[in-house]
Protein backbone atom coordinates (compact mmCIF):
# COMPACT_ATOMS: atom_id res chain seq x y z
CA UNK A 1 0.00 0.00 0.00
CA UNK A 2 1.14 3.60 -0.95
CA UNK A 3 0.53 6.94 0.58
CA UNK A 4 -1.12 10.19 -0.85
CA UNK A 5 -0.89 12.95 1.50
CA UNK A 6 -2.32 16.50 1.31
CA UNK A 7 -1.09 19.70 3.22
CA UNK A 8 -2.20 22.88 3.56
CA UNK A 9 -0.13 24.80 0.60
CA UNK A 10 -1.98 26.84 -1.79
CA UNK A 11 -3.84 25.48 -4.47
CA UNK A 12 -2.17 27.48 -7.70
CA UNK A 13 0.86 25.00 -6.69
CA UNK A 14 -1.10 21.91 -7.42
CA UNK A 15 -0.53 19.54 -9.93
CA UNK A 16 -3.03 20.17 -12.58
CA UNK A 17 -3.77 16.29 -12.68
CA UNK A 18 -4.39 16.78 -8.41
CA UNK A 19 -8.17 14.69 -8.88
CA UNK A 20 -7.01 11.97 -11.28
CA UNK A 21 -4.04 11.30 -8.96
CA UNK A 22 -6.18 10.86 -5.53
CA UNK A 23 -8.99 8.54 -8.05
CA UNK A 24 -6.08 6.36 -9.00
CA UNK A 25 -4.80 6.22 -5.42
CA UNK A 26 -8.51 5.58 -4.03
CA UNK A 27 -8.95 2.75 -7.10
CA UNK A 28 -5.63 0.96 -5.66
CA UNK A 29 -6.82 1.04 -1.85
CA UNK A 30 -4.00 3.20 -1.00
CA UNK A 31 -3.64 5.57 1.76
CA UNK A 32 -5.53 8.93 1.21
CA UNK A 33 -3.84 11.55 4.32
CA UNK A 34 -5.07 14.98 5.03
CA UNK A 35 -2.70 17.33 7.34
CA UNK A 36 -4.10 19.94 8.71
CA UNK A 37 -6.15 22.12 6.61
CA UNK A 38 -5.26 19.41 3.61
CA UNK A 39 -8.17 16.93 5.03
CA UNK A 40 -10.49 19.65 4.66
CA UNK A 41 -8.73 20.19 1.18
CA UNK A 42 -9.05 16.63 0.41
CA UNK A 43 -13.23 17.09 1.00
CA UNK A 44 -13.61 19.50 -1.03
CA UNK A 45 -12.05 17.75 -3.99
CA UNK A 46 -14.30 14.65 -3.40
CA UNK A 47 -12.29 12.86 -1.45
CA UNK A 48 -12.94 11.37 2.30
CA UNK A 49 -8.86 10.82 3.70
CA UNK A 50 -8.60 7.49 5.55
CA UNK A 51 -6.26 8.88 8.32
CA UNK A 52 -6.23 13.46 9.42
CA UNK A 53 -3.55 14.49 11.37
CA UNK A 54 -2.82 17.88 12.01
CA UNK A 55 -3.63 20.60 15.58
CA UNK A 56 -6.37 21.49 13.20
CA UNK A 57 -5.81 25.01 14.67
CA UNK A 58 -6.67 26.36 11.02
CA UNK A 59 -9.77 24.42 10.78
CA UNK A 60 -13.10 26.05 11.88
CA UNK A 61 -15.08 24.25 14.68
CA UNK A 62 -17.67 23.21 11.95
CA UNK A 63 -14.68 22.59 9.43
CA UNK A 64 -13.19 20.20 12.23
CA UNK A 65 -16.33 18.71 13.35
CA UNK A 66 -16.75 17.36 9.71
CA UNK A 67 -13.36 15.52 9.83
CA UNK A 68 -14.25 13.98 13.02
CA UNK A 69 -17.40 12.59 11.77
CA UNK A 70 -16.37 11.67 8.22
CA UNK A 71 -12.55 10.47 8.97
CA UNK A 72 -11.84 7.07 10.51
CA UNK A 73 -8.69 7.60 12.17
CA UNK A 74 -8.47 11.03 13.15
CA UNK A 75 -5.09 12.12 15.12
CA UNK A 76 -4.61 15.26 17.05
CA UNK A 77 -0.47 16.62 17.18
CA UNK A 78 0.35 19.09 19.84
CA UNK A 79 1.09 22.71 18.70
CA UNK A 80 3.92 22.91 21.21
CA UNK A 81 5.68 20.00 20.54
CA UNK A 82 8.96 18.05 19.68
CA UNK A 83 7.12 17.01 16.28
CA UNK A 84 5.33 18.90 13.51
CA UNK A 85 2.52 17.59 11.54
CA UNK A 86 4.47 16.55 8.54
CA UNK A 87 7.17 14.61 11.16
CA UNK A 88 4.33 13.03 12.85
CA UNK A 89 2.55 11.86 9.25
CA UNK A 90 5.88 9.99 8.52
CA UNK A 91 5.90 8.28 11.54
CA UNK A 92 1.94 7.15 11.57
CA UNK A 93 1.93 5.81 8.40
CA UNK A 94 5.67 4.78 7.93
CA UNK A 95 5.60 2.45 11.36
CA UNK A 96 1.66 2.15 12.06
CA UNK A 97 0.20 1.86 8.29
CA UNK A 98 3.81 0.25 7.23
CA UNK A 99 3.07 2.01 3.58
CA UNK A 100 5.76 1.31 0.69
CA UNK A 101 6.13 4.81 -0.53
CA UNK A 102 4.58 8.50 0.46
CA UNK A 103 3.83 11.12 -2.31
CA UNK A 104 2.85 14.25 -0.65
CA UNK A 105 1.14 17.40 -2.06
CA UNK A 106 0.24 21.08 -1.13
CA UNK A 107 3.49 21.23 0.30
CA UNK A 108 5.16 23.96 -1.98
CA UNK A 109 3.98 27.76 -2.19
CA UNK A 110 2.42 30.00 0.13
CA UNK A 111 4.71 30.11 4.12
CA UNK A 112 8.27 29.45 3.13
CA UNK A 113 9.01 28.01 6.78
CA UNK A 114 6.68 25.24 6.07
CA UNK A 115 8.49 24.35 2.95
CA UNK A 116 11.65 24.16 4.28
CA UNK A 117 10.91 21.96 7.15
CA UNK A 118 9.29 20.02 5.34
CA UNK A 119 11.92 19.57 2.68
CA UNK A 120 14.54 19.35 5.55
CA UNK A 121 12.73 16.73 7.50
CA UNK A 122 14.24 13.68 6.26
CA UNK A 123 17.93 14.64 7.15
CA UNK A 124 16.53 13.95 10.91
CA UNK A 125 18.05 10.56 11.29
CA UNK A 126 14.68 9.18 13.07
CA UNK A 127 12.82 9.59 9.15
CA UNK A 128 15.94 9.28 6.72
CA UNK A 129 15.53 5.50 6.40
CA UNK A 130 11.79 6.58 4.83
CA UNK A 131 13.63 9.38 2.65
CA UNK A 132 14.23 7.04 -0.88
CA UNK A 133 10.29 5.92 -0.51
CA UNK A 134 9.19 9.91 -0.40
CA UNK A 135 8.16 12.02 -2.95
CA UNK A 136 6.98 16.09 -2.87
CA UNK A 137 5.26 16.84 -6.16
CA UNK A 138 3.49 20.12 -7.49
CA UNK A 139 2.46 21.27 -10.98
CA UNK A 140 6.06 21.98 -11.76
CA UNK A 141 8.22 20.08 -9.63
CA UNK A 142 8.59 16.46 -8.24
CA UNK A 143 11.28 16.06 -5.59
CA UNK A 144 13.15 13.09 -4.91
CA UNK A 145 15.70 11.93 -2.06
CA UNK A 146 18.74 9.71 -2.21
CA UNK A 147 21.17 7.82 0.37
CA UNK A 148 24.85 7.27 -0.42
CA UNK A 149 25.39 4.91 -3.37
CA UNK A 150 25.06 4.25 -6.81
CA UNK A 151 21.82 5.28 -8.47
CA UNK A 152 20.62 4.83 -12.02
CA UNK A 153 17.56 8.27 -12.65
CA UNK A 154 15.35 6.61 -15.10
CA UNK A 155 14.19 9.55 -17.98
CA UNK A 156 10.86 11.46 -16.78
CA UNK A 157 9.24 14.26 -18.58
CA UNK A 158 10.36 17.34 -17.10
CA UNK A 159 12.65 19.35 -19.19
CA UNK A 160 15.40 20.18 -16.12
CA UNK A 161 17.06 18.41 -13.30
CA UNK A 162 18.97 20.01 -10.13
CA UNK A 163 20.88 17.92 -7.50
CA UNK A 164 21.11 19.54 -3.98
CA UNK A 165 23.23 17.68 -0.96
CA UNK A 166 22.50 18.20 2.58
CA UNK A 167 24.99 18.53 4.39
CA UNK A 168 27.79 17.53 2.17
CA UNK A 169 28.48 15.16 -0.31
CA UNK A 170 31.65 13.32 -1.69
CA UNK A 171 32.42 11.89 -5.25
CA UNK A 172 29.46 13.10 -6.69
CA UNK A 173 28.98 11.62 -10.34
CA UNK A 174 27.04 11.85 -12.84
CA UNK A 175 26.95 9.88 -16.20
CA UNK A 176 24.61 10.24 -18.64
CA UNK A 177 23.37 13.83 -18.47
CA UNK A 178 23.76 16.82 -20.33
CA UNK A 179 26.14 17.90 -17.61
CA UNK A 180 28.34 15.14 -15.94
CA UNK A 181 30.71 15.31 -13.48
CA UNK A 182 33.25 13.08 -12.00
CA UNK A 183 34.25 12.66 -8.12
CA UNK A 184 33.20 15.93 -7.15
CA UNK A 185 33.54 16.97 -3.34
CA UNK A 186 32.07 19.75 -1.50
CA UNK A 187 31.75 20.35 2.15
CA UNK A 188 28.82 22.47 2.47
CA UNK A 189 24.96 22.25 1.47
CA UNK A 190 24.74 23.36 -1.98
CA UNK A 191 22.55 22.99 -5.26
CA UNK A 192 23.10 22.14 -9.30
CA UNK A 193 20.77 23.58 -10.84
CA UNK A 194 19.40 23.25 -14.55
CA UNK A 195 21.09 20.16 -15.29
CA UNK A 196 19.28 17.78 -18.28
CA UNK A 197 18.25 14.35 -19.86
CA UNK A 198 19.89 13.84 -22.95
CA UNK A 199 17.23 13.74 -25.87
CA UNK A 200 15.64 10.37 -25.90
CA UNK A 201 18.41 8.58 -23.30
CA UNK A 202 17.02 6.54 -20.68
CA UNK A 203 18.31 8.08 -17.52
CA UNK A 204 21.17 9.02 -16.49
CA UNK A 205 23.57 7.37 -13.72
CA UNK A 206 24.25 9.42 -10.57
CA UNK A 207 26.81 8.25 -7.68
CA UNK A 208 27.92 9.88 -4.21
CA UNK A 209 28.44 9.42 -0.13
CA UNK A 210 27.24 11.45 1.84
CA UNK A 211 26.68 11.62 5.86
CA UNK A 212 23.34 13.02 4.76
CA UNK A 213 20.90 12.80 2.11
CA UNK A 214 20.90 14.31 -2.18
CA UNK A 215 17.88 16.01 -2.69
CA UNK A 216 16.80 15.16 -6.95
CA UNK A 217 14.35 18.11 -8.27
CA UNK A 218 12.60 17.57 -11.44
CA UNK A 219 11.78 20.86 -12.77
CA UNK A 220 9.80 22.15 -15.59
CA UNK A 221 9.02 25.89 -16.82
CA UNK A 222 5.07 26.39 -17.37
CA UNK A 223 3.75 28.12 -20.52
CA UNK A 224 1.15 29.71 -18.13
CA UNK A 225 3.69 31.80 -16.71
CA UNK A 226 4.58 33.34 -19.91
CA UNK A 227 1.21 33.78 -20.80
CA UNK A 228 1.02 35.90 -17.62
CA UNK A 229 4.24 38.02 -18.30
CA UNK A 230 3.24 38.41 -22.03
CA UNK A 231 0.26 40.06 -21.01
CA UNK A 232 1.61 42.76 -19.12
CA UNK B 1 24.25 52.40 -2.12
CA UNK B 2 21.68 49.37 -1.41
CA UNK B 3 21.15 46.91 -4.36
CA UNK B 4 17.40 45.45 -5.42
CA UNK B 5 17.59 42.75 -7.49
CA UNK B 6 14.19 41.11 -9.64
CA UNK B 7 15.13 37.29 -10.87
CA UNK B 8 12.96 35.54 -13.27
CA UNK B 9 10.32 33.98 -10.85
CA UNK B 10 6.26 34.13 -11.22
CA UNK B 11 5.02 37.30 -10.91
CA UNK B 12 2.23 35.56 -8.78
CA UNK B 13 4.59 35.17 -5.42
CA UNK B 14 6.01 38.98 -6.10
CA UNK B 15 5.68 41.17 -3.15
CA UNK B 16 2.25 43.53 -3.56
CA UNK B 17 3.92 46.73 -3.47
CA UNK B 18 6.65 45.82 -5.87
CA UNK B 19 6.00 48.81 -8.14
CA UNK B 20 6.50 51.25 -4.49
CA UNK B 21 9.75 49.05 -4.10
CA UNK B 22 11.72 50.21 -6.84
CA UNK B 23 10.81 53.38 -6.96
CA UNK B 24 11.54 54.37 -3.59
CA UNK B 25 14.76 52.14 -4.34
CA UNK B 26 14.86 54.66 -7.76
CA UNK B 27 14.92 57.73 -5.70
CA UNK B 28 17.57 57.07 -3.43
CA UNK B 29 19.92 56.12 -6.03
CA UNK B 30 19.90 52.47 -5.43
CA UNK B 31 21.24 50.05 -7.82
CA UNK B 32 18.80 48.11 -9.86
CA UNK B 33 19.17 44.58 -11.14
CA UNK B 34 17.83 42.86 -13.73
CA UNK B 35 19.23 38.94 -13.53
CA UNK B 36 18.49 37.27 -17.04
CA UNK B 37 14.26 37.46 -17.34
CA UNK B 38 14.06 39.99 -14.65
CA UNK B 39 15.89 42.10 -16.96
CA UNK B 40 12.83 42.45 -19.28
CA UNK B 41 10.57 42.08 -16.17
CA UNK B 42 11.63 45.60 -14.07
CA UNK B 43 11.14 47.00 -17.81
CA UNK B 44 7.60 45.94 -17.83
CA UNK B 45 7.22 48.10 -14.11
CA UNK B 46 8.75 50.90 -15.91
CA UNK B 47 12.39 50.72 -14.56
CA UNK B 48 15.61 50.44 -16.22
CA UNK B 49 17.83 48.55 -14.50
CA UNK B 50 21.47 49.54 -13.98
CA UNK B 51 22.80 46.29 -14.16
CA UNK B 52 21.57 43.16 -15.92
CA UNK B 53 23.22 39.88 -15.69
CA UNK B 54 22.64 36.46 -17.01
CA UNK B 55 22.63 33.76 -19.94
CA UNK B 56 19.37 35.94 -21.10
CA UNK B 57 18.71 31.81 -22.51
CA UNK B 58 14.79 32.57 -21.71
CA UNK B 59 14.86 36.01 -23.76
CA UNK B 60 13.68 36.29 -27.37
CA UNK B 61 16.81 37.90 -29.67
CA UNK B 62 14.05 41.41 -29.53
CA UNK B 63 14.20 41.49 -25.77
CA UNK B 64 17.94 41.10 -25.40
CA UNK B 65 18.32 43.46 -28.07
CA UNK B 66 16.27 46.01 -25.73
CA UNK B 67 17.94 45.35 -22.82
CA UNK B 68 21.56 45.79 -24.47
CA UNK B 69 20.12 49.21 -25.74
CA UNK B 70 18.48 50.67 -22.66
CA UNK B 71 20.85 49.14 -19.69
CA UNK B 72 24.57 50.81 -19.30
CA UNK B 73 25.80 47.79 -17.82
CA UNK B 74 25.67 43.99 -19.04
CA UNK B 75 27.21 41.13 -17.96
CA UNK B 76 27.05 37.86 -19.85
CA UNK B 77 27.39 34.55 -18.25
CA UNK B 78 28.13 31.28 -19.64
CA UNK B 79 25.43 28.50 -19.23
CA UNK B 80 28.44 25.75 -18.49
CA UNK B 81 30.10 27.73 -15.70
CA UNK B 82 30.86 27.46 -12.45
CA UNK B 83 28.80 30.65 -10.95
CA UNK B 84 24.94 30.54 -11.62
CA UNK B 85 23.53 34.03 -12.92
CA UNK B 86 22.60 34.73 -8.77
CA UNK B 87 26.20 33.66 -7.99
CA UNK B 88 27.37 36.42 -10.58
CA UNK B 89 25.18 38.93 -9.40
CA UNK B 90 26.10 38.44 -6.19
CA UNK B 91 30.05 38.72 -6.89
CA UNK B 92 29.47 41.78 -8.91
CA UNK B 93 27.40 44.06 -6.71
CA UNK B 94 29.56 43.20 -3.66
CA UNK B 95 32.72 42.97 -5.01
CA UNK B 96 32.37 45.48 -7.71
CA UNK B 97 29.39 48.24 -6.91
CA UNK B 98 30.49 47.43 -3.16
CA UNK B 99 26.81 47.56 -2.06
CA UNK B 100 25.94 47.91 1.43
CA UNK B 101 22.53 45.35 0.68
CA UNK B 102 20.67 43.39 -1.39
CA UNK B 103 17.64 42.29 -1.51
CA UNK B 104 16.65 39.85 -3.63
CA UNK B 105 12.92 39.78 -5.37
CA UNK B 106 11.22 37.15 -7.90
CA UNK B 107 13.48 34.04 -5.80
CA UNK B 108 10.29 32.17 -5.15
CA UNK B 109 7.92 30.12 -7.05
CA UNK B 110 8.17 28.00 -10.31
CA UNK B 111 10.64 25.79 -10.36
CA UNK B 112 12.42 25.02 -7.49
CA UNK B 113 15.77 23.95 -8.52
CA UNK B 114 16.26 27.40 -8.58
CA UNK B 115 14.62 28.27 -5.55
CA UNK B 116 16.72 25.99 -3.64
CA UNK B 117 19.72 27.08 -4.97
CA UNK B 118 19.35 31.00 -4.21
CA UNK B 119 18.50 30.30 -0.60
CA UNK B 120 21.43 27.57 -0.27
CA UNK B 121 24.12 29.56 -2.40
CA UNK B 122 25.09 31.79 0.83
CA UNK B 123 26.66 28.72 2.05
CA UNK B 124 29.74 29.20 -0.36
CA UNK B 125 32.39 30.43 1.44
CA UNK B 126 33.13 32.82 -1.17
CA UNK B 127 29.81 34.37 -0.52
CA UNK B 128 29.30 33.60 3.15
CA UNK B 129 30.76 37.05 3.98
CA UNK B 130 27.89 38.60 2.23
CA UNK B 131 24.83 36.68 4.01
CA UNK B 132 23.66 38.79 6.51
CA UNK B 133 23.34 41.70 4.18
CA UNK B 134 21.18 39.64 1.56
CA UNK B 135 17.65 39.65 2.01
CA UNK B 136 14.80 37.45 0.09
CA UNK B 137 11.48 39.03 -0.67
CA UNK B 138 7.98 37.55 -1.62
CA UNK B 139 4.39 38.46 -1.22
CA UNK B 140 4.39 35.99 2.23
CA UNK B 141 8.04 36.09 3.32
CA UNK B 142 11.12 37.71 4.41
CA UNK B 143 14.24 35.82 4.47
CA UNK B 144 17.56 36.66 5.90
CA UNK B 145 20.44 35.35 7.03
CA UNK B 146 22.78 35.13 10.27
CA UNK B 147 26.43 34.13 11.69
CA UNK B 148 27.48 32.73 14.81
CA UNK B 149 27.05 34.94 17.48
CA UNK B 150 24.40 37.14 19.48
CA UNK B 151 21.70 39.19 17.46
CA UNK B 152 18.19 40.62 18.60
CA UNK B 153 15.75 40.28 15.54
CA UNK B 154 13.28 43.16 16.02
CA UNK B 155 9.85 43.08 15.63
CA UNK B 156 8.33 42.58 12.02
CA UNK B 157 5.04 42.82 10.75
CA UNK B 158 4.81 39.09 9.62
CA UNK B 159 2.49 36.47 12.41
CA UNK B 160 5.30 33.79 12.10
CA UNK B 161 8.81 33.11 11.78
CA UNK B 162 10.88 29.88 11.30
CA UNK B 163 14.94 29.35 11.49
CA UNK B 164 16.86 26.52 9.87
CA UNK B 165 19.88 26.06 10.24
CA UNK B 166 22.57 24.72 7.62
CA UNK B 167 24.49 22.42 8.01
CA UNK B 168 24.06 21.77 12.17
CA UNK B 169 24.08 24.03 15.43
CA UNK B 170 25.16 24.75 18.45
CA UNK B 171 23.87 26.13 21.98
CA UNK B 172 20.47 28.21 20.21
CA UNK B 173 19.46 29.70 21.85
CA UNK B 174 15.88 32.19 21.45
CA UNK B 175 14.97 34.40 24.59
CA UNK B 176 11.64 36.33 24.06
CA UNK B 177 9.68 34.55 21.31
CA UNK B 178 6.30 32.38 21.90
CA UNK B 179 8.42 29.56 22.08
CA UNK B 180 11.84 29.91 23.67
CA UNK B 181 14.84 27.53 23.40
CA UNK B 182 17.59 27.07 25.41
CA UNK B 183 21.43 25.67 23.91
CA UNK B 184 19.56 23.62 21.70
CA UNK B 185 22.23 21.76 19.53
CA UNK B 186 21.63 19.37 16.22
CA UNK B 187 23.92 18.03 13.86
CA UNK B 188 22.15 18.19 10.89
CA UNK B 189 20.30 20.84 8.73
CA UNK B 190 16.98 21.13 10.18
CA UNK B 191 14.01 23.79 10.15
CA UNK B 192 11.72 24.96 13.46
CA UNK B 193 8.69 26.43 11.80
CA UNK B 194 5.85 28.51 13.18
CA UNK B 195 7.11 30.63 15.95
CA UNK B 196 6.08 33.65 16.28
CA UNK B 197 7.09 37.13 17.86
CA UNK B 198 5.00 37.72 21.56
CA UNK B 199 2.29 40.51 21.61
CA UNK B 200 3.62 44.04 21.74
CA UNK B 201 7.29 42.91 21.85
CA UNK B 202 9.98 44.79 19.88
CA UNK B 203 11.76 41.56 18.87
CA UNK B 204 13.68 38.47 20.43
CA UNK B 205 17.42 37.31 20.96
CA UNK B 206 18.92 34.82 19.05
CA UNK B 207 22.21 33.32 19.97
CA UNK B 208 23.98 30.34 18.50
CA UNK B 209 27.58 29.04 16.90
CA UNK B 210 27.35 26.99 13.42
CA UNK B 211 30.07 26.35 11.19
CA UNK B 212 27.31 27.70 8.52
CA UNK B 213 24.33 29.82 8.49
CA UNK B 214 20.93 30.26 10.27
CA UNK B 215 18.07 31.20 7.91
CA UNK B 216 15.59 33.18 9.77
CA UNK B 217 12.02 33.47 7.48
CA UNK B 218 9.55 35.67 8.75
CA UNK B 219 6.25 34.41 7.20
CA UNK B 220 2.51 35.46 7.35
CA UNK B 221 -0.38 33.89 5.91
CA UNK B 222 -2.73 35.27 3.02
CA UNK B 223 -6.28 35.85 3.43
CA UNK B 224 -6.64 35.55 -0.67
CA UNK B 225 -5.32 31.84 -0.03
CA UNK B 226 -8.58 31.24 2.17
CA UNK B 227 -10.94 32.97 -0.46
CA UNK B 228 -9.38 30.66 -2.98
CA UNK B 229 -10.05 27.95 -0.67
CA UNK B 230 -14.06 29.10 0.45
CA UNK B 231 -14.78 29.82 -3.22
CA UNK B 232 -14.85 26.11 -3.95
Amino acid sequence: MKAYALLGGPKAEWPEDIVEIFKSAKNQHDLLVGVDRGSILLQELGFIPDLAIGDFDSLKTQELAKVEHLVKDVRYSNPIKDYTDSEQMLEVVFDEYRVSSLMILGATGGRMDHLLLNLMMLLNPKFKPYAEKVEFLDKQNLIKYYASGKHFIPYQPYKYFGLGWFPEIKELTIRGARYDIANYNCDYPKVFSSNEFLPRSEGFELSFSSSGLVCLILARDIDRYYHIVNKN
